[in-house]
C-alpha cells in the first residue's frame, strides 16, 4: 500500500526518494496535516500558516472523512480536504495535539495508527505538534526516542516508550516533535528550512511577522507559577466539549 | 438594527451595556471573528486559540454566509458559522488580515463596512490583525487614530485616514490593532486580560505554551535585510490565489 500511486498526494512520489529541497509544479512536496475531531486549531494553523508558502510545497488537511472536523473547544470546524484512505503519499506529515478527549481517542484509534506508520514510512519528516506526539506514540513510532509534548501531558510521554526532551521542538532522525500549541511555529519555521533553505525560512518568518512579544512571562510551565498551572489546566478542561 | 435583540449573538445584550468582565451562562460575551474570502487563517485561529477558554467568552467565525471560507492560499478553508445578517451584535469583533486580494475586495464591500459599523456602534472592543486595519479603516473607524497594520501595508493606512503607529498592537479607545498574521496571538492575550483580568491571560499564555522562540531573527522589517523583506514580498505573491 505505502508504494501505491494513488491520487492526490501520491503526486509527490517524483520527488520523495532524492533531496528534501522543493520542487516545483506536479512535483510539489506535499505536507499532509491530519486532523481529527477534537484537535487544537492553533496547533494545525500555526505550521501550515509557515509552510503553505514555502516554493514546492502544499499543505493538505487529511481526515477520517472528508469535510468539516471540530476542534477541541466545539466552536470552530476546519476543513479537511482529502480523506485518509485516499491519501497514500506525504513528504511530511504533522499530527497536532487535541483536548484530553480528542487525544485520548486517536491515541486508540488503530486504523489512523496504520496510516500514520504507512505514511511514515516513506515521508521525509514525521512530526506532531503538542499531545499529537502521544499520537505518534501510540502508533509505535517514538519507542527509544528523545521527544516532547504539551507540557502538561510529559509523563504520558513514558507509557508510548519515549523519553521527555526539553526543547521548543525535538528532532531525532527524520522525526521532529514540538511543544504546546503555540511551539508549532517555530518547528514549522524549522521545518521551512529544513525543506526550501535557510533564506526561504528567514523570509517567510518575516511573512507572518513572527516577532512575538507575549504580555506575560507566563509561557512555560518553567516560568509559571503553582496557581496559573492549575488554573490553565482549569480554563482548558471547562472549555473542552 | 443595532439594538435589535435578534437570533444567535444578540445574546450578549445582557452584559455588554456595563463591565468588561465576563458573564456565564446565556450571557456570555461574544467575540465575532469576520471570516472572508482570501483572509489568513492564523490572523483568525491565533485570537481564536487565547479567547475560546476566556471564562464567559464564546468565540464565533462569522461570514457573508455560513459554511467554509477559503483562506488567501487556497489551500484551507475554516467554516463560519453564521451569516452577517443573522449577527446584529458582538461584544468583541475581530477583523482578520487577509492577502492582496482578499484585503483588496473586503475594503471595497460597503454591506460588510455597514455591517462593521452596526456591530461597532456597541461592541467593547472592536480588534484587528494584520491588513485587517485597512478594512476596519475603509468602514471608516480609523479616521484621525493611531493604527498599526501588516508591515508591507503600513503606507497604507494613510489612505483610510489613520496614522501608522509602531507596535505589536495599537489601542486607542475600544480600538485595537495588531501588525501582521502571529501578531494576533500577542493581541488575543491582551485582550483576554482586558476582558476577564491578568491571571486568566497569564493562564492563557500557559494553556498554549506561548514561550516562542523564533528560529531567526527576521520577524519584522526593522530586524530583515533587504533581500530576505524582497523575499518575503515574493513568497507571498507566489502562494496567493
Amino acid at each position: 500500500m505505502s508504494g501505491a500511486v494513488g491520487a492526490g498526494l501520491a503526486m509527490a512520489v517524483g520527488t520523495s526518494g532524492g533531496s528534501a529541497h522543493a520542487a516545483s509544479g506536479d512535483e510539489r512536496l506535499q505536507v499532509a496535516i491530519l486532523l481529527y475531531d477534537g484537535f487544537t486549531a492553533l496547533d494545525a494553523v500555526g505550521p501550515y500558516e509557515v509552510l503553505c508558502r514555502v516554493p514546492g510545497v502544499r499543505v493538505t488537511m487529511v481526515a477520517r472523512e472528508a469535510g468539516p472536523v471540530r476542534t477541541d473547544t466545539g466552536e470552530l470546524s476546519l476543513v479537511a480536504e482529502r480523506a485518509m484512505k485516499d491519501v497514500h503519499r506525504a513528504d511530511v506529515l504533522l499530527i497536532p495535539g487535541g483536548g484530553n478527549r480528542g487525544t485520548t481517542a486517536m491515541m486508540g484509534e488503530a486504523e489512523a495508527h496504520a496510516w500514520i506508520r504507512r505514511i511514515h514510512r516513506r515521508s521525509l519528516w514525521t512530526t506532531s505538534v503538542c499531545t499529537g506526539s502521544l499520537i505518534l506514540g501510540s502508533a509505535g513510532l517514538l519507542r527509544g526516542l528523545p521527544a516532547t509534548t504539551y507540557w502538561a501531558s510529559r509523563p504520558y510521554l513514558k507509557e508510548v516508550g519515549a523519553t521527555y526532551t526539553p526543547g521548543r521542538f525535538v528532532e531525532t532522525g527524520k522525526i521532529i516533535t514540538a511543544a504546546g500549541v503555540s511551539a508549532g511555529i517555530d518547528m514549522g519555521l524549522h521545518l521551512a528550512a529544513r525543506l526550501s533553505g535557510e533564506k526561504v525560512a528567514q523570509a517567510m518568518q518575516l511573512a507572518v511577522e513572527y516577532d512575538p512579544d507575549p504580555p506575560f512571562g507566563t509561557g512555560s510551565p518553567e516560568k509559571a507559577d503553582a496557581e496559573t498551572e492549575a488554573l490553565a489546566l482549569k480554563l482548558i478542561d471547562d472549555a473542552a466539549v
